[in-house]
């Protein structure tokens, strides 16, 4: 309290917290992408040749229709992901300059907007008027306020779209070769995959455990989940594509 | 102002605003679910199948391969967004019960970060001690605040888990039917390839328009766009097949 009346411009020291920190998690975006990338890229490649192996016994058209869907997968995931985050930050820029107008045109208006957001958060009376008056008596910080409370959007980072093609992209094919290898390396389809199952399952495991990890969830029950999601994938694939095939 | 005075629990009438109302446009969970499935669904389906046709000339193979590619997609991608969502509740969930209770373990702390929020939004002097005061007099008002302010987290839906494992998986299905239709129903190969492309580059047109209607963004860059992701990833996929099948 003291250092506030001596400086009104700075906050008070932080009090103590919890002795290990606030491990708070909000994954980011990399570790978003990562997931994306890499759950789908095991999942449906692995399922496609599953799929497939059940109609054609023929290895040389599963690693062939394989290599295909990874190539296909990346392409479009990762420029999917790519412009996701261009257009987020289009829509940013966009709002942005409207509110900004809006705080032109309709001063009125805006400056009930701030009030009522201070209004749902619990303050009331003299409170209420002094905390909208600092508010609006600066334009920009007026802006911000309208952005992040009103809109709930925060300015994104430019640098942001062409990174997430890449970190999609490249986890989708690491993820894709997994299944795929053992149909590149056997001769026999059924063993194939026999292995490619073996693989994969150990592949969906340790990823969805990982995973779990990173972003602060229980890792047994995701790991598992994670390894359904395939194998369930898979075996729709596979009735699919021998009910097709027969 | 004289309403405020008169009742200090509740907010003046709202002034009015620009004529046409506040257009400001936030994607509701359904439209990026519709969006993630259709486009995924439109793009890799058709990739792959114009990839086989560069390697097998076989449209029994293809349609098998595409089926089984729309069946391993619409589970692995349904799925994906029915443990996304879940996570997202879990997550919330988790993180209010841990606010709950650093709000009784460390209040000292949690009454700062109250006012680190308001003074990062330009709160100073008493305008920040009223506004701090009056959230952390209520246990309940205080928690929520944290978790909008601090942790940018809103309440999740727990409907929307199943609504978007449906709305995903049904969007993959409906998307990955138009590319694969040609080759059910032609003959030829290279015919079915060349209906696919006129087809599937509609869609996309067709979709990317109505998407960037959907969000408020320009609606001709944005069908340009979609139709060069979709004819990006199918070039790739064609070529690596034709490579592999070589």
């Amino acid at each position: 309290m003291d250092a506030v009346l001596a400086d009104p411009d700075s906050l008070p020291p932080m009090p103590a917290g919890p002795p290990h920190g606030e491990e708070h998690f909000t994954a980011s975006q990399t570790v978003r992408d990562l997931v994306i990338g890499t759950a789908d890229g095991l999942t449906v490649p692995f399922a496609l040749a599953a799929g497939l192996s059940g109609a054609v016994a023929a290895n040389a058209v599963i690693v062939t229709a394989g290599l295909a869907e990874i190539a296909a997968g990346c392409v479009a995931m990762g420029l999917g992901g790519f412009l996701a985050a261009r257009t987020e930050l289009d829509h940013y820029r966009n709002e942005r300059r409207r509110e900004a107008e809006e705080t032109v045109l309709y001063p009125e208006r805006e400056r009930w907007e701030v009030m009522a957001v201070f209004h749902r958060d619990g303050l009331r009376g003299p409170a209420l008027q002094q905390a909208t008056d600092a508010i609006c008596a600066d334009r920009e910080r007026w802006i911000d306020f309208m952005m992040r409370h009103e809109l709930e959007l925060s300015a994104p980072d430019p640098a942001e779209a062409p990174r997430s093609a890449v970190t999609i992209g490249g986890a989708y094919v690491a993820g894709g070769l997994v299944p795929l290898l053992p149909y590149v390396l056997l001769a026999d389809t059924h063993a194939a995959l026999q292995l490619s199952c073996v693989l994969t399952g150990l592949a969906l495991l340790g990823f969805g455990w990982l995973k779990a990890r990173a972003i602060g969830m229980p890792p047994l029950r995701s790991a598992l989940q994670t390894a359904l999601i395939g194998g369930l994938a898979a075996g729709v694939a596979y009735l699919v594509a021998r009910w097709v095939g027969s």
